[in-house]
């Protein structure tokens, strides 16, 4: 039931700030007898690193986990696992201005408004660092799936546009996610990405995305309409990760300008059962999976931190200019592909749970 | 916990049928000694009716609304207040193909792989009749915001797109969707809108739209991070209701693209306190109101009951052409209108409750 | 989650004030295709109507059910299985003192200080007659049970105490409950029972009971450590329903004096399996089911609306006699045996289904 | 959502085995602005810790708790609060038979049933040790309610009977517990069970226990009807403590053998409003504070854990005779005091947040 937990079924609930002692997470529901460790967790980790490219921050963070609880010998116990990230380098320092003043497109002035007081350091709980233990919790849901679902089972994705640069959806490979610093699925894009973001970042300036994600292997049956609708469930699950303000299933906005004799999927019979001759609809119909592919879209805002100086207020009212030192992601959009397929991940994960329980009793 | 309820605290769990007994849900959580009665609920009711114009179904429902319990002597007593719509005429009659085949578009295929069996009258639980309860249970959310915020406090909304014709937004004004039949706040969009829709309904074919809902007199301070986040529970509201595809918050999937420098929201000191520059993120920073109007779109696909006759299959998986006879809504997004502020309602209703518990104690 | 919701997986809401329009439910998280009808349900609430023998209220309450939705041509769909018991003589009539006296034992006084307004009339909401659509429930739960346990499955139980007269626990036999109308497990008490009755309501008081519910072909390996515990949800189960003060499981109260060389329950070898030499723990350990019979004890209050006068205060906290007229239950107790049934199938049919979507998906 | 956590508003999460990394939890709904660290919480667990006198373990743990997050300078920031205590000691060593064997009493046989796998190393998860972190939930919990409730609150309890000892309620008086090593609020009863305690060690035996847990200074109107009782909530709670076999509000199972003369608490005016002239609902009507004193009685087993052999089967479901060396508290009861305190803190921390929201609006 806590505001910091997310899932049903298969759920976690997350803690920790920017500059505290550290972050981490509890991860109830696993089932028992999965094989997990560290060494299991830790590549998921690694790909949202920091200061993988020159196009993401060059903070120093190992993100190394450790797993407190619900895993002895190697394999879940059916008990809560437990996660711990420790902060590095919290020496006491002088944050000076940011205690008081209000960054522009930040949690700041919200938090202030409704906590009446708030970890300024780093942005706090507000800060995108929370997602880190958002991978991994859904390493566990990933494994856990590949059991479940088998062989053919894959969530994945990747950058599709970065500022307003969108990709050619006619080569898209996404194989191609793991040769470039974007996980961008079209490789011309990538090189061309490469100039426009050295340029946003010379102009003190920021660059937001759109994510798309998509899920292979899925079996028909997953969701619980009404209000637990598996798109219903992904939107929520996107919409918590740090900049993201907008989601689209399948088509999406799209669809709204789309004749109706298009819009709706069609089916034939095919050599293995009913097909689908299109996806408009994403892989979800009526808020239950449809056995194609999953696809979900996300759009990203441009980072908030900034070179260039903004108005702003601070917590006496008055007006001030502030300007964001420090080295931020041009654009959080590369480094939210692991954050959105871990959400992802977990959705699918605690769904297959609630529809085994009710429809695989008998 | 039902996965037919929404909300933690304002919550309410629906039931029912398209051609069942009826269709109904308990609103729970309702403080005490607010005024309500049917007939303060069913003017919500009757803007989403069937018949209001040509541009939707010429169904006939009622949807005369009943409570059967949590109101005494004209006001809620804090116990659930339960609310039953009877379904007319539910006599037995052939519903023939319809019980065997898949309509292309709607849930009659996954209802059936998960469930093994589905109510097909209709469209049976799938069916967006239900969302007239949701227009009841907003209804007692907006009562209760209206005595909790006070004057400045609205929810509405309208239709900003039908198939491809968006409105002019220099022509925006709410007040005038009161004026026309597709709730457009655009007068000239909506004349031109007549004819388009007359010729889509013409062609056997339906449309899709795109809503925005907006709400003013919304205080700072509500949502809760990190997982009840208000724009991540709007994102899960909306994605419930049938045939939504998309959300997008503020400058939602436009922000992609836009130059940081212009994308966060810029603050100065105004006569009666901080005042933002711009409205990018549509009223929500960290998951957490900032005061602003709250704004949200949603991308509503075309109508998938359309004459034109449509490739599927059906129980045996045999190919079957399917034509959908019937008076449907050539473009459910008009109905939805009221549909989705019940929705906003509700979820702002739930984070009132929700902030007041924590953060209003002492 | 809603406060007037039980259960996680499968969950029941229920509504209703005792003169009010109505009383019912919604039972969320059925299993599809389990043979569900009004004429499976009735019975079970027939075991709990008023007016079968001259020791409980011989008011007239048909409890008939309507199933308003979730089920289709005899089945359940998976969807929401709303009922419903229409009220009967709910004409507007003198309800006097009650108004504004409170009833000494009753709920009277807690929900005027807690909400400042109460549906007087009967008691309202905190009237035992919810306890029907629990009963209604619990009967779905019940046959899912049998569906899923098969044979040997089994909730049943009585009274083994009224007022300071318990059973004698060598002539337990539980087929005897049928036999008298106190669904009592031995005769010779039963019939005890009824001089012992007859002399409290000729006294103008009322007695106290004590209640036990088994449940037999349980599997092992049911509940959900550590804050979903069996007996925890039992327990929660139990003390929800109206006039009960306490519940044990298995030897309860009884351990604390027990030596612990007798209270642990010892284990050997048996030829289809480990047999436990005992059930000192009523068939839960650390939470979780043993495979040995479910026992659980309630301890339920005597009746509050008794006809001699008692001491109270009134709305303006003056001094009032209360005296409490009309068909009272001598001993709620007794009607109480079908709802703790009921209460106890329905934790059950939610422990296995939570057990199964974690522990039975690979 | 998860089944390790309890509370719905005022919530919390635990993690951690007897012998893994650490223990540990998250509280969430936490209000901000309350003053917390690590010394405001360590004196509630110190009351809890192994050692403190001949009558309970000698091992040796510190519970040394740490603040992982959720506390800024002193104060709470809304933020959830995660605590961590390390376990000292995890070398590896020969656990030898305890991993094959099943000891009565214990969780061993159903852990390993329902999951097929269990840490065995002194009990994994089904330890007691796990309710260090309910204390540290609770120290928060109970610090809350002192800002929120005032002077005259206050959690406090202790042990009422040890064995088949009880004490003489006559000389009852809370003050007492401070003074002798078993929390007894009667000094005669606590100096006879220090010989009562030496010769059930001395015959490798263990002794059962009843508590006894009050609440003072509890305003009226505090729980949820129908299914968030204050009663029920408390019940879960208590019973979800290790070794609790049975609970009683007030009266308890004494009120089943009451006179209904006798059981319902009259009222009278009083100067400062309306007076009850007895508690035997102890605090609670229909599920509600009354205002009065909560009283709520827990029944605990003797432990499970004692010298004398026992009987029971090992993984392969061959006979053994199970040995439980090792320093065991020869009464858990006692420790249970102020874990059963923790409970009943944080179950009124909820109860006092959910009223809040629903009724403290307008």
């Amino acid at each position: 039931m806590s505001d910091n937990s997310f899932g049903k079924l298969f759920s976690f609930t997350s803690f920790g700030e920017s500059h505290g002692a550290g972050i981490g997470c509890i991860v109830d529901g696993v089932p028992p007898r999965l094989p997990i460790s560290e060494a299991v967790i830790q590549p998921y980790l690694d790909r949202r690193k920091p200061g993988q490219s020159r196009f993401v921050t060059q903070r120093r963070e190992d993100d190394e986990i450790e797993i407190l609880s619900g895993v002895f010998e190697g394999m879940t116990t059916g008990t809560p696992v437990a996660m711990l990230i420790r902060n590095k380098d919290q020496r006491s320092k002088d944050y000076g201005e940011i205690a008081r003043q209000f960054r522009p497109g930040h949690a700041d002035f919200t938090y202030q408004g409704k906590y009446g007081i708030r970890d300024y350091r780093g942005g706090g709980r507000s800060s995108a660092r929370e997602t880190a233990v958002r991978v991994a919790a859904g390493a566990i849901a990933d494994q856990m799936l590949q059991t479940v679902l088998g062989e053919g089972y894959r969530v994945h994705g990747g950058v599709v546009q970065i500022g307003p640069h969108a990709i050619d959806r006619s080569r898209l490979d996404w194989n191609e996610t793991a040769n470039n610093p974007f996980f961008c699925p079209d490789p011309v894009a990538a090189a061309e990405w490469e100039a426009y973001l050295d340029g946003v970042r010379k102009d003190g300036s920021s660059a937001g995305a759109i994510l798309e994600i998509v899920a292979d292997g899925i079996p028909a049956g997953l969701g619980q309409p009404i209000y637990g609708k598996l798109d219903s469930d992904l939107a929520a699950a996107m919409m918590t990760i740090n900049a993201v303000k907008g989601i689209e299933i399948g088509g999406g906005f799209g669809l709204a300008a789309m004749d109706g004799r298009e819009a709706g999927d069609e089916m034939r019979a095919g050599p293995d059962g009913p097909e689908f001759l299109n996806n408009n609809n994403g892989g979800v119909l009526g808020g239950i999976s449809t056995g194609q592919q999953l696809v979900v879209r996300i759009a990203i805002k441009p980072t908030s931190s900034i070179l260039t100086p903004r108005r702003s207020v601070d917590l006496d009212g008055a007006d001030v200019d502030v300007v964001t030192k420090g080295r931020h992601d041009p654009c959080v959009g590369i480094r939210g592909v692991p954050v959105a397929e871990a959400m992802m991940a977990i959705t699918l994960a605690d769904a297959v749970m609630r529809h085994k329980a009710q429809c695989g009793l008998f």
